[in-house]
């Protein structure tokens, strides 16, 4: 394995809420994406998933209140807990979480990528 | 649970080598130090371990090579391989490992921080 530089990832792909896997640590998965405007809610209920941001604004909106996430910025959204990530144009953030979790939850939107069509890049 | 600045977080304390422990997603601990000058060589026989430098230069010095980390860049450490990290002044990294993971493996030195003693900040 080589290093991972995060920027170089980054500039590799334009998609919006497609997240590229870029390494495996203890089974969970580091992910990166870009987004803008609004995913879906869902949640996942056996997987904690942590958000790191690194480049705009991405607020996870809970249904009791938005956590809103600046560069340099994470919040672990725990398991069963509903959320809908929502950020502003060109919003680069990472993700760690198992391989077995769903891009959406149970949720299926036009968004939706299953895990097998994450690529790693 | 509130979202984390890392920044603000690296600014709690001064030390050097001794993890803090800023959340915890699906039984991994994020961790985050300062490093300046070497660790001690050791390795974790059940653990991958994550690295990501936020400032200065982290050299995780392998038997066979070193990987040079700079700002953005990231390596994982597989399990059972031998490492030691090396780090330029007032280097600061974050790491992400299971709770389980010993410091310095079975290695015992004067840099190392126990589990337990590893606070939370």
């Amino acid at each position: 394995m080589s290093k991972i530089n995060i920027a170089e990832k980054f500039s590799l792909f334009e998609s919006q809420w497609t997240p590229k896997v870029i390494t495996e640590s203890n089974g969970q998965l580091v992910k990166i994406a870009k987004g803008s405007g609004e995913l879906v809610w869902h949640k996942h209920d056996n997987e904690d998933e942590l958000f790191l941001v690194f480049k705009g604004q991405l607020t996870l909106q809970l249904r009791e209140r938005n956590i809103v996430l600046n560069p340099g910025e994470m919040y672990v959204v725990p398991k069963g807990v509903e959320h809908c990530p929502k950020a502003e144009a060109d919003t680069h953030f990472l993700m760690v979480e198992p391989a077995s979790t769903a891009h959406t939850g149970t949720v299926e939107s036009d968004l939706t990528v299953s895990s097998e069509k994450q690529e790693w890049i």
